[in-house]
């Protein structure tokens, strides 16, 4: 279809009203290691690139299951797991910083910044770094496997008020530096409540939380967090998603305006949510007072 | 044409690059009495409020001969001229500031705010106030009428850093405080001037610089302020162009990046002129070095 | 009289405590129409701008009902009033917006610069610039009057911090833009109370409240805003006064300091009442705690 | 002689050009130990705080020759003095800083801050302290008496920023932090050139410099610092002059705008200096160029 | 005893943490008249600036009886006491400034600037600059002795956030400016509590509270302010403690971290006591809660 | 040995001019790959934190080639060299990538942070990040191999001034983000060189220069730029040295006031380079002007 100007100019404008309400809002994106391809990656590199430029301040977080699954098998360790979290000995926690640290975060840095041109602003952050994400650990079975204690949400303020995105690889420290392996889905959560973000977004392989799974027409496009909570039970819901719809509940009740699980393979998804009024995937607000 | 949630993310995603050049820029744009109505100033609105989210610092300047006319005889007192410029005695004087302080520029600026929602953003300010316009009379036969000498510049960046919208009159003062009218597009060329700013664009009621006056495909897209000086004397352009044209080559020779004259008429001609490549109307450039 | 170098020293010293008292305070100073005349605004430029050199932060408001009803009658309008407001069709209000803003805050800018020297400091302002008035519709039969809901005081405590003397017209906007006439009196009030403001004064074309209006003998020096109330339905106060007495017992109820009513006619009335101790006028003040 | 509000009033108005010219430039007051008695230093506290007031930066700079000696004979010590310089051995000094800080600059600080109400705002400075006033040794044949090399002006800039007033003894020290004795008028100079200010003022015990020392109606009002050097060779001079006559001419030809000779026995000279157009004494300005 | 390289390495390394416990902080330091000498204040010197150096946030206090008896007797007078306390007539009060401010502060800022190279940063200050210490009279029998009632700490945060270091001489002034002579133990402690110092530290010429006066080794290393209030009264304290005592229980009482009384005449025990873990002294801490 | 408490402060006083000297510098320091094990990381960790708490400015720089070429082995890939410099090619760039930044960088930042106690200051940031080290391909031949051609050093000074310790690994990337290999000692020469450092220091597994590299006696204590150019072809000097010496003559010549080359074997060596007087290794300097 051919655009002409003045169909452009209109679509500007009618960006207008939503440009005003998220400028200068902060607006958390967790990446999902399943949702990132190349092409998905160069998009999302332009929201986040579009949204910067009209005053949203975006922090991405990421994990990497999948990649670091790949890596290790590659120097030869087979990936455990327990309850669905990974075992994470000293050598798994080494491979696990190489690939989120040393390979995810770079590749989505190097996209954002080869999309921006002579002011390259993506800056990869790891919650080692600073004191970002402090944690305790969970279980001593698990081995290095953390949980989130405190967020220093003022060094993530401190490179955007100075114009910079920071991209937040997942691992964390105790107060002896020893890192840990921390799950994306909550610490893009606790990264939220801690910035006091206006929304969390979850970029996922799905288009959002189905009352079928296996019908994409039974999508529910919005629900009150006491409303997800009720569903967390339910049997159709598969494993992967509890985390998430959880981290959302959490994250809206504990401050977040609202949290979004959308379809990160829809190209410019994140974009269509927050500057046109096509909402996408599943919106999780909180109860109204 | 009914435009799908992915054509919309398109075109935001396309204005990208436009909106890193002008990000940060001043741009100072002159509306004329004549180009002044309802629904263009709409457009005109939302343009200005579009290219600040994104941004640019816009400042509008504004005449207003034929409001000026109206109002005069309303009044019962006949407008006079002397060689194209008005012969303006004292009564004269105040109703000029009347319809250009107390009229047209307040219309601008409800028009603005009433786009803004909950941010009204827009402030009038005459050339009289704190000494933004400076000026010394022309011609004793002309009476109160002033060539621009000092503009304090500061005073918009100040208004701009505090992300306000100044809308300026072009009623000067003399530094006993005395006012005088000043010729519009003139005031125009040296607030951008002393603002350092990257564009100068003229929203009149014609296509831009013609080659033949009655043909609109003779429209001349692109030329040098050398080459423009070279046109001015031709007979084809009209006497209402000269001062506008004029303005545009002393512009970009004093400094500013470039020199529009586009048509004001057309709706969102700013936005499209400024976000998209689709170039409108006339631009005039300094001469390659 | 002749005064030596001395007599001025020692006058100059003998302001220094009440300077003390003052600088860094703002003062809301609002003008009456009918108070308003060449000399006497000459005399109040000077005192404003004397104030200000010693750190008074001061801000007029005006009003101008009699200009607005010259300039009706002007273009073939006969004034109208219900309760003593005037009825504002669309065309009554585009006179009163030229009116005020383009030509009695104009005569009050170009006075004060011009005898500001090389240093301009006033600025025109209108309650419709960047939301500085909010209002709302009094009554339909009024057609365009509104009531003050909110005033965005740090617009005017910027241009103070910058130096700068805010002249205020008192035009409002309702969040749409439309414009709005507002009492001047009212207006001045909302503004001091808004500014957190350490005074306002009334200049009026009377010496004060007057026991027996006919015997200026007869003026009462201070009252609290509980005895003023106390005053309102008396029979012996004139109508006009009744707006203003009303408005100084709001503001001091709702935390101005102190408020006066002082005889604008009288020369640099306003520099006599803040740095000398002969009070001039009727100081309104709260009830002793 | 009474004075009405309006003699105030008026006095007050005419001083608003003086003050305009004079707000945020920096003078320096030098003081000399003769000058100095309870009346004219409580008139020069009310003037040093009506100037502060109206944002003229003072800097006071006073030395004590008389009470230095009344002190040293009071602990049974002679002064000694080697043309015209005080001889100043290790027990010298130490009765110099005593003497200097810790009483005549302490009485100056007093009676100022005895003046300033709930406000004060005096701050006695030595030259020794943070490397104020760098000194080099004059002659071994005078022990410890220095020349100033170098003035952190920044010190007293910042001082007066802060809304304090600097009251300067002029001891100085090397970079040992050996304090050593320094020429008041020399030093206060020094200062006023380090600070780029804009007048010097040495209040003295004569009317100004007088073509007939025995004829007080032969006073030179206005003279440029070439002419003064001319003069300085005169018999006709009185020695004690000479130092200070010198400092003016070198004041004004390294920078400052006006150097002046005035009488410190006349209450509030320096007020009547500064905001009337009484000139007092006399005026040593640049050659014009 | 020969250090290595190496050996210096570790105690550096050694001094980290305590070095990180006291960035920052505020630490008031006392000295007694009785307790200075040359060597020991040229240690005080080097400690003040080491620790300025790694973010400590140093205030000198000073006394100096000795010194003032040693000058009154010079000039002829003999030192009256009532209750431990100087009777302090005009004559004395003189010799007190001059001694205190003029001679011992002078002293102290000399030799701290002459350790500090080429950036002096002593500067010094009494209690009557601008208001630092604000005083009542005690007692009529006592004549110029006053009892501090406030503490402009402001002040002295301001020239530690400029890098400077203040040397207080406790010398108070009313709110009429007269000056009156304070005790320096009761200066220093109202200091700290305004200040909100983290620490206070009493330098004597003693070893710090014994059990034994007459035995070293019964020193009281550690106490609450309750603990020390009870044995005020114990026969065994010397006179001359009492003060100190009191303040120390004050100060932990009112708010500052820790109150310390430790021998100035041991080198570098300020040094010592903040930056290794040899306590020195007797340390006053806050009840346990 | 026991050292006493008065040894301790007599070191820490010692060290004083030295932190005089180097407070506020800034202080580049590389660190070999071969050089770094355990105990020395700890101990620079140490040394880094103490630095910075007396106001020196570190940035840590690392390379990491031993490292590469382990992991490169481990997933089946044989490290391939040309001149002494890494073939790069896709694959290699990934392990490079996920070696430096994923691994060694993460174990300088917890090892520093583990000794930072409650206040983590270190942050990793690789070349990558915002725009840091910008690169041009050095050879087609070499694949992903590029030489520095920008710095954006402010990045640095920005973390610094929040009082964090910038840990860099020496990844850049071009305009377009691809990433690319960068030598490790070339890069702390471009970072010294745009930070205006005044010091860098390589740490390595050598003593310094070596006349005879098999004598440690014959250590080079100090040399200027252009004797180390003239060196630089001796066959006594070993390949691996060569371009660390180059870096040196290079970074003085380019504006950093001393290169150093030291043993990262010796515990605390650059604490005693900079704080005491004991040098250690090869000092390069500039030629005597």
């Amino acid at each position: 279809m051919s655009l002409t100007p003045h169909d452009t100019a209109r679509i500007l404008v009618e960006a207008l009203p939503y440009i005003r309400q998220w400028a200068g809002k902060s607006v958390v994106v967790k990446l999902g290691g399943a949702a990132i391809d190349r092409d998905s990656d160069l998009a999302l590199a332009q929201d986040v690139l579009l949204l910067r430029s009209v005053g949203v301040r975006c922090v991405l977080v990421h994990g990497g299951g999948p990649q670091v699954d790949a890596m290790l098998r590659r120097v030869g360790k087979e990936p455990e797991f327990k309850d669905g979290l990974r075992v994470t000995d000293a050598e798994t926690l080494e491979i696990v910083r190489m690939v989120l640290v040393g390979k995810i975060n770079r590749d989505l840095v190097a996209t954002i910044n080869g999309q921006a041109g002579d002011h390259p602003v993506a800056v990869g952050v790891s919650g080692e770094d600073a004191g970002l994400l402090t944690v305790t650990p969970r279980d001593p079975a698990l081995g290095f496997v953390g949980d989130v204690t405190a967020v220093r949400a003022e060094l993530l303020h401190r490179l955007l008020d100075d114009g910079l995105t920071p991209v937040v690889s997942t691992v964390g420290a105790n107060p002896d530096g020893q890192p840990f392996n921390v799950n994306a889905d909550e610490a893009a959560r606790a990264i939220a409540v801690a910035m006091e973000a206006e929304k969390i977004v979850y970029l996922t392989a799905v288009p959002g939380l189905l009352e079928d799974p296996r019908d994409e027409s039974t999508l529910v496009q919005r629900l009150t967090s006491t409303d997800l909570r009720g569903r967390l039970s339910h049997e159709s819901i598969g494993k992967g998603m509890i985390p998430k719809l959880r981290a959302c509940a959490d994250a809206v009740d504990q401050g977040v305006g609202f949290a979004h699980i959308i379809d990160g393979r829809v190209h410019h998804s994140l974009l269509i949510e927050l500057l046109t009024d096509h909402g996408v995937g599943t919106m999780v607000t909180r109860d109204a007072a």
